[in-house]
């Protein structure tokens, strides 16, 4: 079990409908020294790539992505959800496919992804996967490389994941969660 | 002129309407050797204060709000807007007051912030003040204390940090912005 299954054990609380809570250490409270290992924890995991930029989406992958590329020592770009563009220029956009998400769309600028770029993309969870798949396309369009795709936490019972590796990308997810129960507060974890 | 100024002169474009895009280095792509300035300055400036939390509100804050508890050793509380609400439990909610934010609602969760906390508060912009307000009166909803505010770019121009410092709030702001000239580009600053 490493440091993030042990966080999520202790502090994670688990809804009805397969809603994990870490509302206490990674998206409402954050804890900084977690973040941190979090950062190095992807940097070990990716540091034969040459990233240039780390990519997330506003707001709950903010924080690890900053932390992840202090470690890399490149830039954050923060893609933008549709209903908050406040862009100049020329941007990509793509859609995110999925139902709860309906009508949602994911902006970046153009003049901060180049065909040079190559990408490490960082989110907080990875379920249904179209939100990453969103930010992939988004990088793809702009003729640069997705090097990588870093996740926190994974629901490795929703089919997102198992996609991404499919499709040949090279995904790591720190907490691998292969089951949850709402009613023990019992969280399982992939074994590694 | 501190690192910061000198950032904006060099990058930061005005548009009409007295709007400041930082976009290439605070906002949609963010340059972390900066963050890391910025969070040493915040630290330096308020280092007498006993910090216990840093709170901010998504999404463009969070990165500055991240910096600055790094150096504190404290944790961020992200405070979040009404329409992304996915909060579990009491919170306190704050309205946004200005025209432009209509029906705009904080909520942060009561059990990240107790009587217990002394609060630095940070936000990338201040100009009306209305955003500052909201979490301000979520500190003292909270009975915790506000010990400061850390504002990176302040337009001197707008009202809200003048209304902050007549309250008696210790505001610090990073880059105090006199004037801005959408036709020339010009960007003046307050003398310090």
């Amino acid at each position: 079990m490493n440091f993030l299954q042990a966080r999520i054990r202790d502090e994670g609380v688990v809804k009805p409908g397969n809603v994990l809570k870490v509302d206490s250490f990674l998206n409402h409270q954050m804890d900084m020294a977690l973040m941190d290992q979090i950062g190095a924890e992807f940097h070990r995991r990716f540091a034969h790539k040459p990233i240039t930029k780390v990519l997330t989406i506003e707001a709950s992958g903010i924080a690890i992505a900053c932390a992840v590329a202090r470690c890399f020592g490149v830039p954050v770009v923060c893609a933008k959800k549709s209903r908050s563009i406040n862009i100049d220029g020329e941007v990509y956009t793509a859609q995110i496919e999925s139902e709860s998400h309906k009508d949602s769309k994911v902006v970046v600028a153009k003049k901060f992804i180049t065909g040079d770029d190559r990408v490490l993309i960082v989110d907080d969870f990875l379920a249904g996967g179209y939100t990453l798949q969103a930010l992939i396309s988004i990088v793809e369009e702009a003729d640069a490389t997705v090097e990588g795709l870093g996740i926190v936490i994974e629901k490795c019972f929703q089919e997102g994941g198992r996609r991404m590796r499919n499709l040949g990308y090279h995904l790591e997810s720190l907490a691998m969660v292969q089951s949850m129960d709402a009613a023990t507060g019992e969280v399982v974890f992939v074994e590694e």
